[in-house]
C-alpha cells in the first residue's frame, strides 16, 4: 500500500518557514538547518513534534491490532499526504477523506485505497470520482443513505460504464447523516437494486461521533451489525470483494474497536475504523476522549503511555502595552478557536538555553484574526521578542490554518515538513 | 501603482474548481466556460460576484476621494493578489498587511506599496523584511509600540545597513497593541532616538476596531491627531517623505474619514484608511456597521446604494434524513462561523431555470467540520442534489478557506479565479 509521493518544492509564499533558495524541494528541509529557537523560522509557526507523532502512530496501529480491525485515519483532519504515507508505512489500510476533491488530492499524492466517508453528491464531484475509478490500481467507497442520492449515482456511473462501490450509512434520530429506520432502508435496497451494474453496495458505515453516551452508542453498532448480517444473509452484498463494516470518529473507537473485533458475519469482512486526530492529539477535546478510554479500555491501558499532543503553534509576543496583558502575535489565521483556546505550554526567550514550560496562569482571553490576548501577572518575566509555545484543541481547524506544517525533533531542528491540501 | 501579476495555474489538487488541463494558466478560468448551476463546478465553492463586488470597488473609492483620504485595504481579508489589483487599479494608495509572509507574499504579485498594520518581530520576520526593503520601488511601513521592538528592529536594520519606516501606534486602555499613555510615548521616542539611521518615524497609526462607542474613539481619533501634531513641531518625523496618519478597520471608516479629513499638521502629509471587508462585505457583522454608516453618514448616504454582499458558499443538500432536518455538504471547513452562521439565500435545484429566493425560515443550526444542519419545515420542497447559496458574516474567516475563489457573473457564468496566499 506504500506508494510514491510527488515532489513538491517549498511555497515561497507562505507562512512559518525560514529562508530558502527557490524552488527547493519540500523533502529537503532538513538540509536547510532551520533550528526553531535560534529564530531561523518566521512565527508564528505549526510544528510537529517528530517522536511523539510517531509514537501516536506506533500507538494506534498497536491498539488496532490488539482488537484485530483495520485503520483507515481521517484524513480530513490533516489533508497532508506526508502524514498519509507515514500512516499508511505504519500499517494502515487506507485513508478516509470527506469530500471528492480531498480524494483527488490523496490520489494525486500517491494514496490508492480511499474510504470517503460521506456523500457524494453532484456532478462535478461524480466527476471526480469517476475519473480515479478508471485507475484498476485505486479502490474507492462512498456513503449512501437515500435512495435520490442512489439514482443519481446510480444513473451517472452506469453512463460512464463504471461499478461505484457503496456503503449504506445508518444514522440515529436526531444525528447528521444517516438511515433512521427499517423502512428507509429498505427503500434504498430497492433503488439500489435497480442500479446492479452502477452500484455494488459493499458494506455499513456509521459514525457513532454525534452520540455522546456509551450505551446509545454500543446499541447503534449493534444495529450496524446486525443490519450487515442481514445484508449478508439475503445476498445484499457485492461478491468482488470483503465485505466492509466500519465506524469510529477519534473520540470513541475503542467502544466500536470493542463492539466490532471479530465479527464473523459469514462472508468476507474488513473493518475498519476511521479516528483521524491521534496522529497529533490535542489538550482539549480529544485529551478528554483519550482519559475516557484509557479509564475504561484494557487494550489503552496496556499500551501506556497514551497518546501525547505532538502539534503546537510558536508565535511571539509583540507587545505587553499594560500590566497583565500581553499581545501574541497569533490568531483565528493560526489555530483553531472553536473548541477551546490554544494553551500556553512553553517560554523561550531567544539566545537562552531551553524553553521553560509556561506558567500556569498565563491564559488566552480572546482571539481576533491576527491576534490573541494573553493574560499574564504585571509582574511576570514576560518581554517583546519571547517565543510562547501553544498547546492546541482541535488539530483538524488547526492544521487547515497551514499550508505547511514544519516536522520538528526534541532539540527544535526542522526535520522535514509536511504540506496541506485543503 | 498598477504592477504585474505574475501567472499561476490552477491547482489541481484544490476544491470549488470544474475540470481543466494540467496546468490551464488561472488567468484563462473564463475560457474553461464553467457554468455554477451547470453544474460544472465541484461544490462546495466560494464565489465572489463580479458586479456586486465592482459596485463595492468603486462605492468606496468615491467615499475616500470625498473626504479626500487615501485608501490602504487590509489585504488580510482576502490575501489574493488578483483582488488587490483589483483594489489598486481602483485607485488604491497601497495594501495594508498583518504579518512579515503577508507582505512578502504580496510583494512577490507586484505589490510595490505595503502598510503592515502590526508589529515586526523575530529575526526570520525581519529578515523578510529586510530583503524586500533593498528593492528601491518598494515602500513599506509597520508599526512600533514599544521600546524594546525600538531596539530590536535598530539594532537588526542597522546591521543590515537599512532604514526601516516605522508609525508609533497608539492604543488604549483595554484595547490591543498601542501606546497607552505619554509616558510610554516618551521611552519610545527616546529608544528611537538612539537609532536614526535604521529607524525612521513616519507617523502615527491607530485601530479604532477595539472600541464600540462612537464618543470614545473620537477621543480616541483626536489623540491621534494631536500626538501627530505634536511629532511635526518637535521635528520627531523623518524628512524624506511625507508624514503618515493611519487608522479606520471595516466598522468605523466613516467616522476616522470625518475625523482625519482636511487635516494641516504644516508638513506634507498622507491620510490612509485601510478598511479592507468592503470588497466582499457580508451579511452580519458588516452589514450591521453599514446601516449605522448609511444612517449618520452625509456621504453614505449620496453614495446610496450602499456595500453588497459579494461572497458566497454554494453547497448541495446530502442528506435529508429526517423530516425538517437537511444536512448540507459544507462545514467550518469551508465558511466563517465565528460571528453567526452563513445564511440561505438562494435555492437551486439542477436543471430547472434560475435559483429562487431561499425561503426565510430555512435557517443553519450548526456546523461540523465538513456537514452543516439546516432546519428546514417537513413540508419543504427540498430534495438531495438541491444546491442552497449561503451568505455569510466575517469574509477574512470565509476566504482562508479557500485557496481559490471563483469570480462570477449574473449569469452564474465564471469569469475568474482570486488564489489566495494565505
Amino acid at each position: 500500500m506504500s506508494s510514491s509521493l510527488p515532489l513538491v518544492s517549498l511555497d515561497n509564499d507562505g507562512k512559518g518557514l525560514g529562508a530558502f533558495s527557490p524552488d527547493w524541494p519540500a523533502n529537503r528541509v532538513k538540509a536547510l538547518d532551520w533550528n526553531l529557537l535560534r529564530e531561523d523560522v518566521s512565527l508564528p509557526v505549526a510544528v510537529l513534534y517528530e517522536a511523539r507523532m510517531q509514537h501516536n502512530l506506533a500507538w494506534m496501529q498497536r491498539f488496532m491490532k490488539a482488537y484485530q480491525v483495520k485503520l483507515a485515519p481521517h484524513g480530513k483532519t490533516t489533508m497532508s499526504p506526508v502524514l498519509f504515507h507515514r500512516q499508511l508505512n505504519e500499517g494502515a489500510w487506507g485513508i478516509t477523506l470527506a469530500t471528492a476533491p480531498q480524494v483527488r488530492a490523496a490520489y494525486h499524492h500517491g494514496v490508492r485505497r480511499v474510504l470517503m466517508a460521506n456523500q457524494l453528491i453532484g456532478r462535478a464531484n461524480m466527476a471526480i470520482v469517476a475519473e480515479l475509478l478508471r485507475d484498476p490500481t485505486f479502490t474507492y467507497y462512498c456513503l449512501l443513505d437515500s435512495p435520490a442520492n442512489a439514482a443519481q449515482l446510480g444513473s451517472y456511473f452506469a453512463e460512464q460504464g463504471l461499478r461505484l462501490p457503496v456503503l449504506i450509512e445508518l444514522g440515529v434520530q436526531g444525528g447528521r447523516t444517516g438511515v433512521r429506520n427499517e423502512e428507509q432502508l429498505q427503500a434504498l435496497l430497492s433503488e439500489l437494486a435497480r442500479w446492479p451494474q452502477a452500484l455494488a453496495l459493499a458494506g455499513i458505515e456509521v459514525y457513532e461521533g454525534v452520540l455522546t453516551d456509551e450505551d446509545a452508542i454500543r446499541a447503534f453498532l449493534r444495529r450496524a451489525v446486525d443490519t450487515l448480517r442481514t445484508l449478508a444473509t439475503h445476498a445484499h452484498l457485492r461478491q468482488d470483494g470483503p465485505a466492509i463494516l466500519t465506524g469510529a470518529g477519534s473520540a470513541w473507537f475503542d467502544v466500536v474497536a470493542d463492539e466490532f473485533t471479530g465479527l464473523d458475519i459469514g462472508v468476507p469482512l474488513d473493518i475498519v475504523l476511521r479516528p483521524g486526530c491521534y496522529l497529533s492529539h490535542d489538550v482539549g477535546i480529544y485529551r478528554n476522549a483519550a482519559e475516557r478510554i484509557a479509564a475504561h479500555n484494557p487494550v489503552a491501558r496496556r499500551l501506556e503511555p497514551g497518546l501525547l499532543p505532538a502539534l503546537q503553534v510558536w508565535a511571539y509576543v509583540q507587545s505587553i502595552p499594560e500590566p497583565g496583558r500581553a499581545i501574541v502575535a497569533m490568531g483565528k489565521r493560526d489555530a483553531a478557536f472553536d473548541a477551546g483556546l490554544p494553551t500556553p505550554a512553553m517560554h523561550y526567550r531567544p539566545g537562552t538555553a531551553v524553553p521553560l514550560p509556561a506558567p500556569g496562569h498565563w491564559r488566552l482571553r480572546a482571539m481576533m484574526d491576527q491576534h490573541a490576548f494573553l493574560d499574564i501577572n504585571a509582574d511576570d518575566d514576560l518581554q517583546v521578542g519571547d517565543m510562547i509555545a501553544f498547546d492546541i484543541s482541535h488539530p483538524c481547524l488547526t492544521f487547515d490554518k497551514w499550508r505547511q506544517i514544519l516536522l520538528i525533533d526534541e532539540q527544535y531542528q526542522i526535520t522535514g515538513v509536511a504540506p496541506t491540501y485543503f
